[in-house]
């Protein structure tokens, strides 16, 4: 049986001012009428029904969480005291999906991806579960066929070709890379046996936990007490107690650049992991002079932004070229669109500076 | 006696959004602590008090006016009913003056100038007064020294000198110029006999009325019966009935340019007209980036601009430079500052963009 846990955490900087610290990208309705969060629980429901879908999120987004997902029964949505990476995340899901199915096969998934068409991707995480039907010690990635040199991911190379599943290319996976620099992502781009790591695994549950017992003793130890407390009066204290000492590292580096069976499925379906504002261009399309906007906007003489009022008050522009230009919450930013990478460091300015309200 | 006449009408276009159709520039706090209408009243009070103060406005101000000067006796805040440009708006003034003072002398001021320091100012008018009470027939204006080749305003050409009233040099204007173009502008710069045309005039109001007669006849009748209804209780329904039927002029056109009675005072006080945005650089000290900034602004690399929260929420900006940022009433303006020309026309757009409810 298929078990869904959605990683949902995210500290509410690349989307702000709509992102919030309580409030951060997956929680938004950045196009069409559900949020992020409820498109990814939405896409995988014909596999894994809300009963065996689990959110991992933030203990300060909780509550938002659940009011999204109002279909899940509420002790689905897991709160971590404090965030600690994906492996110990991807532990606590491997334990409770574990404890409810000692042969359950979970699929671990980002919040926060635009994922199209969802018939695709299906087909996909359905090739993956054979896969580890056939083999249950496998761990199964999702890999990305890169369009650029971005040097903003990591690389899966593929090895030996094992066919296809459902017409789906599967093959080994040869190495896991880090975010390469500019070169070698040029490179990798060349090569063609290069694929983005989307972040998408699925494994059964219990060969991730025997992973991280032999790759992470000290983390799986810390694990373990909390596998044991799980489902008694103890459990929060206990989650407590355990996290905030768990090593912080991802699982990508903790597991499964070490594991020796590994395999990687390559992507048919059309992805954006809409990393900031510029992602939106890619989800609405633009006016006839390539501006893309959304609420009450009156751009006049402007080319190539991205102006967003959420407010519901009018943004009027005037003469501006390349700008991202986005109200929401009582706040405005105005940046240069080549610039936003930097929007991260200004947002975890702001209580410096005096605005810790807008965070 | 001197009355003050304070010409308070305008469109609220050029400080849009936060100047709007029945909140035009003069109303607003712009900088400091008064607007700058009461501004300009409290500046002529020394030599013209309350009951000597008129503000001539549009219909749709007139209640907000008011407001902001409660100093004054209501009847002297009086409303046109249609903007009728300055000959209607002088001559009415002056029917006024003339029946409470047949040989009162008035000064017609713009209500949105920053004028600095008053003592200056107040020399200046002073010595009109004297050159009127020396000459009733005479018109006095306050010509500005240029300091660029300005193509937005009106010249005054210097012709014979004759002498100075309290070391402020006196001379009989040559001609008037309307706004130059760009070379003739230069041209004026470069010969020194050339002064801007402030807009500030002081005569005696029987003087511009028997003027008026002989170059505006038709206007003049019109006013004549206004002056005929003016204190009777059929007063608002004649200004009504004759306002829109009267020539729409400017007071330099309809007579300035024909009277060869006309004197030039030269300005010796800081004068800005205020004209759009842009001034703020000039009344507002700049931080150490080099902008203009006021309100919640957090500004990050950003560079020569003017950034205006008027609503209490943060305007953050990013890797910006050159930028006009002006959020206030619910509306948000981002323009480049070299195209700030074309506000009018933005604003002017409104309505037909179906934003109406912003103007």
């Amino acid at each position: 049986m298929l078990y869904a846990v959605v990683m949902a955490g995210g500290s509410g900087t690349r989307f702000w001012p709509k992102s919030r610290r309580n409030r951060p990208k997956q929680l938004l309705r950045l196009h069409g009428d559900a949020t992020m969060l409820q498109q990814t629980v939405a896409r995988i429901a014909p596999l894994a029904p809300a009963d065996r879908t689990f959110i991992i999120t933030g203990a300060d987004q909780a509550e938002a969480t659940k009011a999204q997902l109002s279909q899940l029964p509420p002790k689905n949505v897991v709160a971590e005291p404090c965030p600690r990476d994906t492996a110990a995340c991807v532990g606590l899901a491997a334990l409770i999906v574990a404890k409810a199915d000692p042969n359950g096969t979970m699929i671990v998934m980002p919040a926060d991806h635009v994922i199209q068409p969802a018939e695709k991707f299906l087909a996909t995480v359905q090739a993956a579960v054979e896969v580890i039907d056939e083999d249950p010690s496998a761990f199964v990635t999702f890999g990305i066929k890169p369009t650029r040199p971005e040097t903003g991911y990591g690389y899966i190379e593929r090895g030996e070709d094992l066919g296809s599943k459902h017409g789906i290319a599967l093959n080994k996976v040869a190495q896991f890379r880090e975010k390469p620099d500019r070169a070698t992502a040029e490179k990798f781009l060349a090569e063609g046996r290069f694929a983005w790591n989307s972040g998408i695994f699925v494994w059964r549950a219990q060969a991730i936990l025997d992973a991280l017992a032999k790759h992470r003793p000290n983390l799986y130890a810390a694990l373990e007490r909390v596998g044991q407390a799980l489902g008694t009066p103890q459990e929060a204290e206990v989650i407590a107690r355990e996290y905030p000492q768990m090593e912080k590292v991802p699982i990508d580096k903790a597991v499964m650049e070490k594991a020796t069976n590994v395999r990687v499925l390559e992507v048919v379906y059309d992805w954006n992991d809409v990393g900031d504002w510029r992602a939106l261009t890619e989800l609405v399309p633009p006016d006839a002079q390539g501006n893309t906007v959304q609420g009450s906007v009156l751009a006049v003489e402007t080319k190539g932004s991205i102006i967003v009022s959420d407010d519901g008050g009018l943004i009027a522009t005037l003469g501006v070229d390349d700008l991202v230009i986005v109200q929401s919450g009582g706040a405005t930013l105005v940046a240069r669109k080549d610039q936003l990478d930097k929007l991260k460091s200004l947002v975890e300015g702001l209580d410096k500076a005096g605005f810790g309200a807008t965070l």
